[in-house]
């Protein structure tokens, strides 16, 4: 698959990796924030962008075209430029996915306003884009790694920023596909906020290959 | 509501605004394409790290709670903060909204490498949140502005990243609710690579005040 580069590191070097690479995102969401709330002046905002252009020239002399999926050694797997996860892309807050052994994937985050739709509250895409993923890691951890085939959010009522739970689990698969549901809410015992189902399907290349 | 601000800015004052503002988020978007992808070695990200947190620095000195919605004079509304239209939110691309005044709604936009989920290939949740806002408008521009009731994303082939469009129409209003469907390709005579289709509530708060 186009992307996907083996590059064997070892976990210490993926930890060296890590050390070098999540401050920077974090560096970068802090301004984020910092940027679209800002009340300075032109002044202020004139000075601050000289800097993070000098920043993006320096950062950018020597780039890669994506950063794939990169295999290290026994071929544990990394996507740390994905929009929702990736521990390298400041868009992302990044959102991390816990397994409970038993076929039930969760997570717990915190929101900043950078992810807003209406004035305090989760943009209801976005919260539609953690339960796209949500539900596939579900999928996979089934044993129906694959694609979104279908996605189906019913929103109950507004998801304000800040604490946000999410679980969900898939049921039997069906050959290639297999549908999946899940649910969002503050916390692990609030009420739900939002619930999803989904059907994910396994690229027929990934099954003959 | 809260966070609905009438702040009475005049058209020069608000375009002043946006000249102050847009670089500056413009500049925050080539950042966080270059800190996603740089491959310069530790020297290169300590220094950048330290120009960005001196920037974060300078504009947090003083900030907003959140940008919210602002009304200028005569009325028109400003969503600078939105996570995917706001031109003041970073991590927006920003999305922009086209009415052709017989209730179609369309986007053209080109997706750059941090709206990723596979390597090449835009986040599927990120397909599903251009959907939500898109439909949202199309329900509005029929009369029925509101929030997202439901959501249903069908996804067909994979979408590049690199140029999109979508459009959506929203059907016959039934009392407080609106059903609306879209479609999304490459281009607006590409093969439909994603459609879907949404229902849209105005919340009694609405109609009643």
């Amino acid at each position: 698959m186009e992307g996907f580069i083996v590059d064997g590191l070892t976990p210490s070097e993926i930890a060296a990796e890590v050390e070098m690479f999540a401050p920077l995102s974090e560096s970068v969401r802090s301004l984020i924030e910092a940027a679209t709330l800002t009340a300075v002046g032109s002044e202020g905002i004139e000075a601050s962008r000289r800097m993070i252009d000098e920043a993006t020239g320096m950062l950018g002399a020597r780039q890669v075209p994506t950063l794939g999926i990169r295999a290290g050694e026994g071929g544990a797997r990394r996507m740390w430029g994905n929009a929702l996860t990736g521990i390298r892309n400041p868009i992302a807050p990044p959102v991390e996915f816990h397994h409970d052994g038993s076929g039930l994937v969760w997570t717990s985050l915190q929101l900043g306003p950078v992810y807003e739709g209406m004035p305090g509250i989760v943009h209801g895409g976005f919260v539609a884009m953690i339960f796209d993923h949500l539900l596939g890691e579900a999928a996979e951890a089934a044993g129906t790694a694959g694609v979104t085939g279908t996605l189906t959010v019913r929103y109950h009522r507004p998801m304000p920023i800040g604490p946000l739970y999410a679980q969900a689990r898939a049921g039997v698969a069906e050959g290639r596909k297999i549908a999946v549901t899940g649910w969002m809410a503050t916390s692990p015992g609030g009420d739900v906020i939002a619930d999803a189902e989904g059907t994910y399907i396994t690229p027929r290349w990934a099954v003959d290959s």
